[in-house]
C-alpha cells in the first residue's frame, strides 16, 4: 500500500461517523418518484451537497424530474462519470417497517432508511471518496470527476437517454462507474460487464367484432388461435428466434467472456430449488446454462383472450392480447428489431395485426479487458480481500447504455456498499456500515488510479 | 284437411282465450332455477295442470330441482314424449321492462312475460294440441303421450341424463318433440335434426413455483411458451386435429345430409357483416362453409397467463391456463375424447400437464329419413303454408341426447312457437299469439298421426 492510499483509507476511517450522519440527512429528505414526494427538495439537497465540496453544479429540469449534474476538474484531462440517483421506491407497507422509512437508524451495524441502500448511502460513500482522494493530493483531483444524479431510476429513467443525447458536450468523460455495486453471500466483490438491451412489444388481433357462440367453431376465426399460431412461428422448438434478419450483428461471446462465465458459481442448485424447475429450456444445465445468456431471447410476459373465470363459457374469442419481450446481446439494436418484427408479421400473413413497442433499452457490455475493468477488480482484491466475481453479461437490462454508447463507448463498470440481504425496494432497506466503508475505499482506489490508465482503444 | 284436423283446428281457434289465461296463470309463478325463486310451487302448478286432463303425474326429486312427469296411455302402444321445462332465466334487468316480468300483459297481439317464450307458453301450447286431439277422438289418444318438465334447464340440465339412465323403464317412447320451435325471419317453419356434442376441458400448466424475472428468459421454462406448444400441436393449420384416433367412428354427412345442406339459405353475408369477419377457417365461403358443420372443432373458449395488466412487466409466467371445447360430430364420444386427449398429451411429452373435464354432452341427430321427420315437416308446411327449413345438424349442443340414445335411438324433432325476435332471455320476452296457435295446431297433427307412421328402424 503507498502512502497515498493510506491517506484516503485513514481519511475515511477517522471520518465514517460525519459520512454518516451525512447520509442520515440526505435519507431524512424523502424523494418518491413514483408519486413526487419531496423530488424537489431533494434535488436541491443533492446539488448542495455537491456545491460545498466546490464541484461545480448544473440542475437540468426535464419532462420529469430534475438532473443533478457536477463537474470538476482534474490534475489530468481524463474524467470519471459516477452516475447516482437521489429517487427512491415508495416506502408501503409502513407497517413492516421497524423504524420509519424517513427516520435514518442504526441498528446492529447496519443504517436503515428508505434509499439507504438504493442509492443515498452509495451517493455519499462517493462523496467521501471524492474528499478523501482530494485530501490525500493536496486538494487536487488526479482525475477529472462527473457526477450524474437523476431523480427518476426507480420509475424506469424515462428521459436519462434523450437528457444524454441532447447534452454530449458536457457530459464528456473516459469511463464511468454505475450504482448498486454489491457483495455476493460470501463477501466477494462482484462485478458486471454488461446488460441486455429489451424490446417489449403488445401484440393484438382481432379476428371479428365481437366474440361468437363457439357452435361456429368450424368456420369462424379465433383471434386466440390466430396469435397462438402467430407466437409459436416466432421461435422454433430450439429456442431460435424465426425472424429474419434477428441475429445479424449480434456478438458471441469472447474468449474473455467465456473464461469468465466458467469462472461463475454453479447457479443451477439454487435456480431449482428456489423456483422449482425441472427442466430448463432446450434441457441445459451446468455451464451450458451460464453461457445461454449471449442467446438473445423471445419470451411472453402475459397473454391473455376470451373467458377467463370459473366454468366456462361457449364463445370464440374476436380479440386476443399478448406482450412479449426480447432481451437483445450487445450488437443488436430494439428499433432495428422492432422493424424486422414488423416486417416478419407483414410477410406472414398478419399485417393487420397491431404491434406497439412498450419499451425499448439497448445492449451495453464493456469488454473484460479493458483497463478501467482491470483497475476495478485489482482494486476491489485489495479492499474486500476476497476474489471478485465478473460476470461478463447478465440477463437483465438497464440504463447503463444511455451513457456507454452516446459518449463514445466508454467503459462503465460498477462499485458500491451493497449486499443481497439490504431488503432493497422493500421494508427495512439498509446498508452495512462495513461496507460503506469498504465500497467508499474502493470508489477511491479508483478514482486515484483512473488517470493513470490507458483507454482501451487509445 | 280431413274431418279430424277440422276439429281440432276449430277446437283451437275458438279455445285460445282460455290456453292464452292458462298461460298467464304460469308465467304468473316465478321459477328461475339460478336462484330457486318459486321452483317448488311452478313445479306443483304444472303437475296440476297435468293431473287435471287425467294425465297421470310423478313427481321426481333430483339433486336439483324436481323433474315432473305425465303419461298417459293412447289407443295405439306407440307413445310420443313431449319434453319441456317450467324454470325461467332471471329476470333482471328489470328496468327494461314494458311490463312486470311476472305480471303477464298482451300488447299488439304478442304475449309478453319471463317464460312466456322459453319455455311456458310453448308448454301450455301443448296442453291445447293434447286436448284439441283428445276431443277429436272423443276422449281418446291415438297414441300414448309422455309429458317431461325438467325445472333446470336454465342453469345447463345438470341432472336430466342421469334421470334418464336411472328410468328408462318409465320413460319408454318411440319418439320424441324437443322445446324450441321456431320460425325464421320470413315465417317458414324450422327444423334441427341434429346437435354436436361437446367437450369443454381445463388445461393447466406450471413450470415453475412463481414468476420470475425475464432476464433468465434464456434458460427458465416459461409456463406460457409450453401451453402454446401444446395447443399448437392440437391441430394443423388446416385445422385437422391431430390428437390419435380423434375422428375414428365420426360419422360424414349421408346424401340427405348433403341435400338438406344444400337447401339452406345461404348465411355468409349475414356472418360477414354482423360479425365483421374478413375470412373464414381455411379460407371457406358459400357452401362449403354451411358443410363444414360436420367437422368437429377444437376451439378455445379462453386462454391467460402472467401479467395482464397496462404497460408491462418483465416476468417469466410460472402458470399458464386454457379453456378448450370440442363440438363433436354424431359417432363420436367426449368421454373417448378425454382420454384420447389424455394419451395425447401423455404422447407428447405433457404428462405433467393437467388436464380436467369440465362439461360433457354427446351428439344427437335424427335421420333425415325418418318417418317422424316426415311427418313433422308435412305437418309443419300445411299449418304454415311455407316450406320448412331443415338443418339436418347444427354447430352447437342440447341434452337432446340425454334421451334419444338411452330410450332406444328414438327419433327427436322440434316444433313450437317461438320466432327470431321473441326477446328470449332478454327483458321483454314475448311470443306471437298468432305464432302460439300455429305451434299448437302443429304439435296436435303431429300427437294425430304419429301412432300410423312406422319406426325408422322396424
Amino acid at each position: 500500500m503507498n502512502s497515498t492510499t493510506e491517506r484516503i483509507d485513514t481519511y475515511l476511517d477517522k471520518e465514517l461517523d460525519n459520512y454518516i450522519r451525512e447520509t442520515s440527512r440526505l435519507c431524512a429528505q424523502p424523494s418518491v418518484s413514483a408519486t413526487g414526494e419531496g423530488i424537489d427538495a431533494c434535488a436541491n439537497l443533492v446539488a448542495g451537497m455537491l456545491e460545498s465540496r466546490g464541484i461545480q453544479v448544473q440542475r437540468f429540469e426535464t419532462s420529469g424530474n430534475p438532473i443533478i449534474v457536477g463537474r470538476f476538474e482534474g490534475a489530468s484531462d481524463r474524467t470519471l462519470l459516477l452516475y447516482n440517483h437521489y429517487d427512491v421506491q415508495p416506502p408501503e407497507p409502513l407497517e413492516l417497517w421497524t423504524t420509519p422509512p424517513f427516520e435514518p437508524a442504526i441498528r446492529d451495524g447496519s443504517f436503515y432508511a428508505r434509499g439507504a441502500a438504493d442509492d443515498k448511502g452509495e451517493f455519499i460513500s462517493r462523496l467521501a471518496a471524492f474528499d478523501a482522494v482530494r485530501l490525500a493530493h493536496d486538494g487536487e483531483m488526479p482525475c477529472g470527476v462527473l457526477f450524474v444524479v437523476e431523480g427518476e431510476e426507480e420509475v424506469g429513467s424515462p428521459t436519462i437517454a434523450q437528457f444524454v443525447r441532447d447534452n454530449k458536450d458536457i457530459l464528456q468523460c473516459h469511463g464511468g462507474i454505475w450504482e448498486f455495486g454489491s457483495v455476493d453471500l460470501n463477501d466477494h466483490p462482484e462485478l458486471t460487464l454488461g446488460y441486455r438491451g429489451i424490446l417489449t412489444v403488445e401484440i393484438i388481433v382481432e379476428t371479428m367484432v365481437m366474440d361468437a357462440h363457439s357452435g361456429g367453431g368450424h368456420m369462424l376465426p379465433s383471434a386466440i388461435w390466430r396469435l397462438i399460431r402467430l407466437l409459436d412461428g416466432l421461435k422454433d422448438t430450439d429456442e431460435r428466434i424465426q425472424i429474419e434478419g434477428f441475429y445479424s450483428g449480434a456478438r458471441p461471446p469472447t474468449e474473455h467472456d467465456l473464461e469468465l462465465l466458467e469462472a461463475l458459481p454453479d447457479m443451477e442448485p439454487w435456480i431449482r430449488e428456489h423456483l422449482g424447475v425441472r427442466e430448463f429450456v432446450r434441457g441445459l444445465s451446468g455451464k451450458a446454462l451460464t453461457r445461454a445468456v449471449f442467446d438473445p431471447t423471445c419470451n411472453i410476459q402475459g397473454m391473455a383472450s376470451g373467458y377467463l373465470g370459473e366454468g366456462m363459457k361457449t364463445i370464440v374469442p374476436a380479440k386476443a392480447m399478448a406482450k412479449i419481450d426480447f432481451r437483445l446481446v450487445p450488437g443488436q439494436d430494439p428499433e432495428d428489431i422492432f422493424v424486422k418484427l414488423r416486417a416478419h408479421l407483414d410477410d406472414h400473413g398478419y399485417g393487420d395485426v397491431e404491434a406497439t413497442p412498450l419499451a425499448m433499452m439497448w445492449p451495453a457490455k464493456v469488454d473484460p479487458i479493458d483497463p478501467l475493468v482491470t483497475l476495478t477488480v485489482e482494486t476491489a482484491e485489495a479492499v474486500y480481500e476476497k476474489q471478485s466475481l465478473i460476470d461478463p453479461l447478465i440477463g437483465g437490462s438497464s440504463p447503463v447504455y444511455a451513457f456507454a454508447d452516446p459518449l463514445g463507448g466508454i467503459p462503465i463498470v460498477a462499485a458500491g456498499i451493497n449486499y443481497p440481504g439490504g431488503r432493497v425496494h422493500a421494508p427495512d432497506e439498509h446498508f452495512r456500515i462495513a461496507d460503506f466503508l469498504k465500497g467508499s475505499r474502493h470508489v477511491a482506489r479508483i478514482l486515484d488510479g483512473f488517470a493513470s490508465i490507458p483507454d482501451n482503444n487509445g
